[in-house]
């Protein structure tokens, strides 16, 4: 009745019951506020054949701006994968300034994941993965640190050891591109990762790396916010993620949430309850990413949660 | 420099800084969910010269249905108020066996307000009201108790004092309804209004009446939530407004919210922290509704938040 | 059936069912950590014929502090109200190096409101005042602006407009220490007063003034703090309630709540969110100051909630 | 680099840093309210050279009834810990009628976790044993379904496969009980454990089952909480950890914690979302009770969090 020696977990023990499989393809549109570009967009896929699953748009009259996430069917449609993008441009796009953008979310992307000591968001990322919640594949784990071999192993995830000498920081950054690249990963996701990165890799990975940061920013920018938290005898503490830039936790929020603390909480209560936060936070926005949700404008963030 | 004897608030003391005052109509539109629909409104508003503000929609799978919501500017639209609805439905209403609606926000709306014993509700959407932040004209309350004549008075509103006599609530529903028909009220709100109303009324006024219920529906229907909610020992409460229907506590639920008690809190302090949410939830749910964001289907509700 | 003209509201209109009025004393005491002080505090009561309703304790461990509140009822007590105290340091308190403080809830302490433009903090503690949830004399409001006379009027509270003139400020505050000491007021409720107190002021009142923060302190202090939340593009809004110190936004928090945001959120609708937030966590603080639950050390607070 | 075969993982590979080893005792009292309880116990423990780390009470003046938790050191203590309840039985506790217990909360307690199909609270709790924030051997792990193996034995722990034949829940409940007592087993965590317990063992185990239901009791009790709430249109979802009893869903409540939803929000949403909020709300009632925080009385908790 006992099983003493287990194998490691077959993914498909986990993975969810059937899920209808209909390909759909997601437009992200950025582009000056002005009539016509709710029809003009409409009609181009109205006349290609699109069944429109969803549409969400905002308009930011301060900035003047407007911003669509449009998902349609794939079934039926006119034009194939690659020829979306470059006709919707020269049918639509051009003619108001478009920033676009196409997503097919039903092709897993590959991600990978970084983290540091602290185990917790990475194992909550590997299981959330191995339940079938997280639609992606994830194609590598690196950490600095040795600590997650067996864990990454019990996944059955490549796990990358690559720790930073003195001075031996771009070259490390170095094996960490050319591991990305020849994945073809599409996301960094940092889980407690906590290298600073450089300017370079965040300008290259531009809004494709999602940092989790332990405080409700901008409130304890830089290291251990929840001691500094402590000391400021918060009565909430809180965790963001973000897309990484190379100022510090100032990158675009995607998401935010909060507890709360009383004066019984010490440090390692925070401690204890933000796990659960970041957990909970950064496995949200990663979600939000990979679904096409989310648009960045002016280091401000469109969630179309 | 103390001012002892005040009189009636000026509004103009409360209102708030001027607002740009674009008019704007919303079109509500509920249909079966197929292709074009999009394109056909979009394209409908476009060529009649309408600046659309704000879209929103909603496809429920399980039913097949499809909800819109879209606000546009009607400076320089082609058509005048009242031929809006008409000649949209005969253009793309029709064809798409949609039930629609327009809805003119800039035009306050008048609503009543009904209360009995407990003023907290009332007196918070009087202040709410006076401040500028209620979009509409409370052209009356009506309460079964003489209590709030006082407060009314000082905001200026009419008071009636209807009471319900033993066998007397068929009488006093009428007068109601009649001084709602000479008023032109389009909202009754009850604010902690604990009588029941008629069938009819409910039927009348079918989701046109918001009621306050001080529980997370559908937990603790009926009377003293809050003591069942203590009974029970529930470590989280929470309010309820929805439109009022028929079937007591039943009808579609607008909006929610909770705060969490503990073993420390008694029936007391539940019902003190329950005036904070029912003031909330209820302010949150008419303003919603003022904002034409609420759809209704099937008891349940689309709230374009 | 309406009632036209209404005199200003009488309180007991508003005061709530009968309460069983038991006079209690509370002791509130901090001290160095060791054995023996649960027992000699507990002691000392029973042997006065005590009898305790509420003990409340907590060590910080970091600190190597003990704190405790301990609330007993009066009736059967041997000491007058005036003997307590110093009979409580003779026994116990040197002894054990305790800075001590006797509270006697049950005489309603004077309170006053201070406000400036923004009338929603000051609206709503008056509301809590006359409906009786406030447990305290409002002696006055005082505002640097002329706006809140009529406000006041209905309430029944006298209203004080104390204007600052250009190089005014010493002269304005001395005429509100004035008005706060003929008053035999004990705490000052900075209900959103915009103006900087100063360091003789906040050190004559200390932990005797409460201000409301519309923020989430220490996020986003000083000026226009919903104008930076929105420019920082935050998912999670907030307010703070603290004891106020010279230095602006740094005193111990006492408490804080806060509300989700998203991108469609303009900065109008942060403001007007907000301004239930602001309401709640102020009246939430004043109460648990008036209940003498509020210790402070350190610039943090313990908060027998 | 890569670290292709992993074995499983050692504990002390997660255990946190070196934490300070006082053992202590927990004192948890339930007595009539009268006066000169908290004198005798803190005496009776200064007496015997106790060092009081917390103590939290409580007085129902509905019921009339006092609760206290007190934890103290137990270096410098003058009893054995087999000496501990019947000494402060005869000293102090027969004198007031109490229901005492006592609780040593170093000497990690084991307990087993049920578990059905549903892995994710199940995973959840070996990672938090994993990580050394569960205080507790987790015994063996049983379901009524074989799924769970691999990740137990990845973890390390024993898994009973006990599955439930038609007509075979007594023989099954049998090996159930049998496998406890021979562990030693104190508590017995549900997670989404989806067979209902006989009274014979909710008795035997009262309030030593604790239980995870995906919904915001009382609302929804029963099969497919979310299916229901779903069709209600609520917008709030929740989930509640209680102790188990034999009326199902009815058992004294532990902690609840909740969620927004909208009409954006699937079926399959709630269940997502809900995953998450079962996880942290069970872990926080495993640790409650595991701490010794938890007295229950008349079917409510107090909770000295």
């Amino acid at each position: 009745m006992t099983s003493p020696d287990a194998a490691p977990l077959e993914r498909s023990v986990f993975v969810p019951r059937h899920r209808e499989a209909v390909r759909t393809a997601v437009l992200l549109l950025t582009c000056p506020d002005t009539r016509g570009i709710v029809a003009a967009v409409a009609e181009w896929l109205y006349r290609h054949g699109a069944n429109i699953v969803e549409v969400d748009q905002h308009t930011d009259p301060g900035e003047g701006l407007f911003f669509q996430r449009v998902e349609f069917e794939l079934e039926g449609f006119a034009l194939t994968d690659d020829d979306v993008l470059p006709r919707f441009r020269a049918d639509v796009g051009d003619r108001f300034a478009m920033e676009c953008e196409v997503r097919f979310p039903e092709e897993t992307p590959r991600i990978a994941v970084l983290a540091s000591k602290d185990p917790h968001c990475l194992l909550d990322l590997l299981a959330r993965w191995r339940t079938g919640e997280l639609h992606a594949e994830i194609a590598f784990v690196v950490s600095n640190h040795p600590d997650h071999a067996e864990a990454c192993g019990f996944f059955g995830v490549p796990y990358h050891h690559l720790p930073v000498q003195p001075g031996g920081k771009p070259a490390q950054e170095a094996q960490l591109v050319a591991l990305t690249e020849q994945a073809g990963v599409e996301l960094l996701v940092l889980a407690r990762y906590m290298q600073v990165l450089s300017q370079d890799l965040c300008d290259r990975y531009a809004h494709r790396i999602i940092n989790i940061h332990h405080s409700l920013l901008p409130a304890f920018v830089g290291a251990r916010p929840y001691h500094q938290a402590f000391e400021r005898g918060v009565k909430v503490i809180g965790a963001t993620a973000h897309y990484a830039t190379a100022d510090l936790d100032e990158g675009p929020i995607i998401a935010q949430d909060v507890a709360r603390v009383t004066h019984r909480d010490t440090v390692e209560d925070f401690v204890s309850r933000g796990r659960d936060l970041e957990c909970v936070v950064l496995a949200r926005a990663v979600k939000l990413h990979l679904a096409a949700k989310v648009l960045v404008h002016d280091n401000r963030t469109v969630v179309f949660g």
